[in-house]
C-alpha cells in the first residue's frame, strides 16, 4: 500500500534514543552540577559529585565482569550507596536486585541463587544476615561492604570497602546508553507469602516512564526536596531514585523510620516531599509533641499498601500536610494507580474526604489500562461500587514478568492484562477501590467479607491504634472475622465492647466474632503480614 | 551467551502499548469528565463531550477513508475544531497537517499536493485563500467547512459543515491505538525561506514524549487553564494540545491575538498559563492600561522563537507574571530546549537575569542530546561564551525526517545529529546560546557579526519598539549590518542618534551603518522575515 509517512523515514540516531531513567541524571548532573543530589546526615553531594560516584560504581563494576543480564545484588537501609547503585549498575549494562532488608538468611540465600548475583553490595548493619545468606547460597558473588558512619560494629564480609571500590573506578567512566529500553534494569522479588518469592524484572523502558508518571500524579515541579521514609528495596523506592533526580530534587537519606528523625530532618533539610505506608503516617501523627513542634507547612506525602483512615488524613492535614493516596504492586512498578483529586472535593467535610481518598481510584497517565474484571470471563464488572471483581492492569509500567518462571508468567500476563490478584469494586465516577487481596477474603456463611471493610470500622474507635481482620476456619460457617487489635498508648477497652462498637456499624455477619489484643506482625515495607495471622487465628 | 533476563521475557499485550498522545484524552475523559475542555466564548465542552466529539470526528473521517498513511488537512485559528482535529484525525489513524493561516493560495496549494491531503477542514475567514488553493491543487480532497460564529461571512466551499460533519459519526467510536508508535501522527511545512516548504513527519512516540515535556520543562500542576495565544499550526501548537489535556487543563480559545481580548479572557476564565513569541509579550507590555487593569496575578508565560529581551522580562514580572524562555524547531515538535531556571537567580539584579534567560538553555528531559559544533568535525565547540558552532540535536522528539525528500532528510539527520541551522555558542555553566540563523549570520571584514548581538543593543534604546538587523551587500567590506527599526508610538529619533548609541555599546565594526525606520514583515508566529529585509536592504 502507498505510505509516503513510512518510506524513507525510519529509525536512525538522531532520532531514536532508548528511554532510560539514566538519561535523567545526565542531564541534571549537567543542567546543576552545583545543586545538592543527597544528604546524609552531615555528608552531602552535588549532582556533580554524584554522578562521578555513579560512573566511577559503574566502571568499577564493569571491570568486575557485570554487563547486561549480570546481576549485582545491594542490601541496605536508604543511603547514598543504595541510592548510587540505582544508576551504577544500569550504566554498567547490570541488573539491580535490592533485596529486602528484614529477609532472614534462607530468603536471601534463596534470592542470590536465584538471581544468579555476582556482585553483592552489603550494608555493614545488615552483614551478619548476608554472611549466613552467602555460606548457605550456591552463588558466589564478590563482596563489597557499605562501613556507613551509623551502621553499627557488625564485622564486615566482603573484598573491600564501597568507598574504596568506587577508587576502582573512573568518575568521568564513558557509560553507554542500553541498546534496547526493553533490556532488564532491576529485580524485585515479591515478599512472597507463599512458596518462594518471584523475581519481577523492569525493563528500562517502564522505569523511565513510571519515573515520570510519579511527577505527573502527584503534580511534582522543579527541585522537591525528598526524604527517604519509604525502603528503597521496595519497587526500587517506588522509581523515585529517578523522579527525583528527572526533576534535580535533593534526595535526603535515612536509615531508620523514626518519627523523631523524620520530623527534624524535614525542618532541617526544608524537605517538601516523602513517601511512606500508613502505618508511617501514623506513627508521625503519634510522635511526641515535642518532635512535632517544628514541623513546616506544604509538606506532601504520597502513601500506598493501605487507603489512610479518614483520622489520619484530618491529623496530616491539621499538620499542613497533603496527602496522595496512590496504589500498586511490584509488578507495576510501585504506585501506577492514584486516587486523582477533584478540587471540587476540597468541600466536603473530612469523612466524605476520607472516604474519596481511601478509594485506590485510577490509572497513572503512564498506564495504559486498568480494569476491575471477572477472571474467568474477563468481562468488566458494572460501576456500581458493589460487584467485585479482580483488579488488572495493562501497559508499560507492568513488569516485563517474573525471571525464570515462564509459566507464572504467562499466567499472570493472560488475556492480555497483568492480574493483579486484588480484588476490587469500581465506583459509578470510575474509581476503584480495593476490597481485598484474593486469599484474604473471609467467606462466612456463602457471603463474602471484605477485610478491609471490618478494619476501616475498627479503625474508627477511638481506642484502636491499629487492626487487622482475618478468616478463622468455623464448623458452621466455614470461615468468621477474627480481628488483631493494637490500642493506643493508655487506652483500655474490651473484646465485647470493641465487637459491640463494629455491631452499629456493620452487618452482623461481618462483625468480628474474636478480638485479639496484640502487636501487629508486619512486612518490611509496613504491611501487615496476615498470614501469621491467619495461622495464629486457628488457635484462638 | 547465558541471559536469563532476556529469555521469556517478551512484550506482550499486557506489558507492551505504543506510546501516544492519545491516550491522554482517554485517560482525562475518564477522570475529569465533568471538567470544563474547552472554552470559545460562550461555549464550553466538558472532557466527556470533548472526547464525544473527537470520537465522532475519527468515525466520519474513517468513513471518508482516512486511516493510517492518509492525510487531513487543517487550516484554521484557534478554534475548538482545530483542537479536536489534533485527536479525531490520529484517532482515524490518520495524519493531521495543520496549514500555517498566513500562507497565500500557491503556497496552501503546494502543501495539499505534497500532503496528498485527502480531507480539508477549513475556517470559514481563510475559505476564499482556500478556494483558490484547491483551485491550483491537483488533489480533489473532501472540504468540510467550520462555520465559526465569529468567523465572518466569506462564502462556505466544502461539502459539507464541520458540526454537521461530526453527526455523521459515532460518538462511542472504538478508534484503535496505532499500531506501532513510530507511526506518523503530524505533518508540518516549515516556513521555508528559500524554496518549497519541506514537510516535517512527527510520530506517536516523539508527540507523546514531547507533551510531557513540556510540563516537565514548566513545572506544571494538576488541572491548568490554558489560553491558546500560539497558533495551533506551529508545530501542533508546541505539544500543548496534548499536554494541557493530559492534565486535565482547560483549553480556552482565542481566535485572533489581540492584547485586549487576551487580557480579557485571562481575568474572565483564570487562565494560568499562555505561550508566545516575544513580540505577543510585547503587545501585552503596551496594551492600553484599562486592558491591563484585570491581571491576575501568577500567570506563567512561555516564550521561544527569540530571546526575550529585559525590558520585557521586567515588565512581566512587574505584573506578577513569570516567564519560561524554550527553544526548539519544527523538526523538534517545537520547544524541545529551556533555559532552566536557578533558583540563586532570583537574587540578581533585572540585566543579569535578563542575560540568563536570554539563552536558550539546555534539553528538555525527552531530549537525549545538544550539542553546539563545528559541523565539518563534528566536534562540540569549548564552553567559552565566544565560540560559535552549528546547534544539533538527538533524541525521541527529532522528527521522523521529512515526507518525499529523502536526500534532506538525510542530509539533516546525517552523523546521528539533526543539524538546526542556528548558530550558536556554549557558555562556561553549559547553557547554549543563539548567535544566529546561518544563513542571516553577517560577514564584514572577514569577522562575524551576530544580528541578535547587534539587536539586543538596538533593543536597549528607549525609543526602538522592535529592531531587525540583516546583512547588506558592501563593496569594500562584503557585507555590513542594516538596521531595520520601528519606534515606539510618539517617539522621534534619527538613524545617526541609533547609531551613536550603538558606538558605546558595540565593536565598531558591529556598529549597523545603516538605520531604516519602517514595520518589520513578520510570519505566521511573529518571527521577523529577515529574507524580506535582506532583499530590502540591497536597495537602500
Amino acid at each position: 500500500m502507498h505510505n509516503p509517512f513510512e518510506t524513507d523515514l525510519d529509525k536512525n540516531a538522531a532520532n531514536y534514543v532508548p528511554l532510560t531513567p539514566l538519561s535523567f541524571l545526565t542531564r541534571t548532573a549537567y543542567v546543576y552540577p552545583g545543586h545538592t543530589a543527597w544528604i546524609h546526615g552531615a555528608r552531602r553531594a552535588t549532582y556533580r559529585e554524584f554522578q562521578q560516584r555513579c560512573r566511577a560504581l559503574a566502571s568499577a563494576l564493569s571491570q568486575r565482569g557485570i554487563g547486561p543480564g549480570k546481576t549485582v545484588a545491594v542490601m541496605a537501609t536508604n543511603i547514598p550507596a543504595h541510592l548510587e547503585a540505582h544508576y551504577g549498575v544500569a550504566m554498567a549494562g547490570g541488573v539491580l536486585n535490592s533485596i529486602n532488608t528484614r529477609l532472614d538468611a534462607a530468603a536471601v540465600a534463596f534470592i542470590l541463587d536465584h538471581g544468579e548475583a555476582q556482585v553483592v553490595i552489603i550494608d555493614r548493619e545488615l552483614a551478619p544476615v548476608m554472611k549466613k545468606a552467602l555460606a548457605e547460597a550456591s552463588v558466589k558473588p564478590f563482596v563489597i561492604d557499605i562501613d556507613d558512619p551509623a551502621a553499627g560494629d557488625a564485622a564486615m564480609i566482603g573484598s573491600i570497602e564501597y568507598e574504596a571500590f568506587l577508587q576502582e573506578g573512573d568518575p568521568d567512566f564513558d557509560w553507554q546508553m542500553p541498546a534496547d529500553e526493553w533490556q532488564a534494569i532491576a529485580l524485585n522479588y515479591t515478599s512472597g507469602t507463599t512458596g518462594n518469592p518471584k523475581g519481577v524484572v523492569y525493563h528500562h523502558r517502564g522505569a523511565y516512564l513510571n519515573a515520570i508518571g510519579n511527577a505527573m500524579s502527584w503534580g511534582l515541579s522543579h527541585n522537591p526536596v525528598y526524604l527517604w521514609t519509604l525502603p528503597m528495596f521496595h519497587c526500587n523506592g517506588w522509581c523515585f531514585p529517578w523522579t527525583i533526580t528527572a526533576y534535580g530534587g535533593t534526595h535526603v537519606c535515612l536509615r531508620k523510620v523514626d518519627p523523631v528523625a523524620i520530623y527534624e530532618s524535614i525542618a532541617d533539610n526544608e524537605v517538601t516531599h516523602f513517601c511512606g505506608a500508613p502505618t508511617v503516617l501514623n506513627m508521625l501523627i503519634n510522635a511526641p509533641a515535642e518532635a512535632k513542634a517544628r514541623m513546616r507547612s506544604g509538606v506532601k506525602a504520597m502513601t500506598a499498601g493501605a487507603a489512610p483512615p479518614a483520622a489520619i488524613i484530618q491529623a496530616m492535614e491539621d499538620m499542613g500536610m497533603s496527602i496522595t493516596h496512590t496504589y500498586g504492586l511490584t509488578e507495576t512498578y510501585g504506585p501506577s494507580v492514584v486516587c486523582s483529586w477533584h478540587a471540587e472535593w476540597d468541600e466536603l467535610d473530612i469523612s466524605e474526604r476520607a472516604a474519596l481518598k481511601a478509594r485506590q481510584g485510577v490509572r497513572y497517565p503512564v498506564l495504559e489500562g486498568l480494569q476491575v474484571m471477572d477472571p474467568e470471563t474477563m468481562k468488566p464488572v458494572p460501576s456500581d461500587g458493589e460487584t467485585m471483581g479482580e483488579i488488572m492492569f495493562r501497559g508499560n509500567v507492568v513488569m516485563k514478568g517474573y525471571l525464570k518462571n515462564p509459566s507464572t508468567t504467562d499466567k499472570s500476563l493472560a488475556d492480555g492484562w497483568f492480574h493483579s490478584g486484588d480484588l476490587g469494586v469500581v465506583h459509578p465516577d470510575g474509581y476503584v477501590q480495593i476490597k481485598d487481596r484474593s486469599k484474604d477474603i473471609i467467606i462466612s456463611g456463602g457471603e463474602n467479607i471484605s477485610t478491609l471493610e471490618v478494619e476501616g470500622v475498627l479503625y474508627q474507635h477511638p481506642d484502636i491504634l491499629e487492626a487487622a481482620v482475618v478468616a478463622k476456619p468455623d464448623p458452621h460457617w466455614g470461615e468468621t472475622p477474627c480481628a488483631f487489635v493494637t490500642l493506643k498508648p493508655g487506652a483500655t477497652t474490651t473484646a465485647e465492647e470493641i465487637i459491640e462498637f463494629t455491631r452499629g456499624r456493620l452487618a452482623k455477619f461481618k462483625c468480628p466474632k474474636h478480638v485479639v489484643f496484640s502487636e501487629l506482625p508486619k512486612t518490611s515495607t509496613g504491611k501487615i503480614q496476615k498470614f501469621v495471622l491467619r495461622e495464629q487465628a486457628q488457635s484462638v
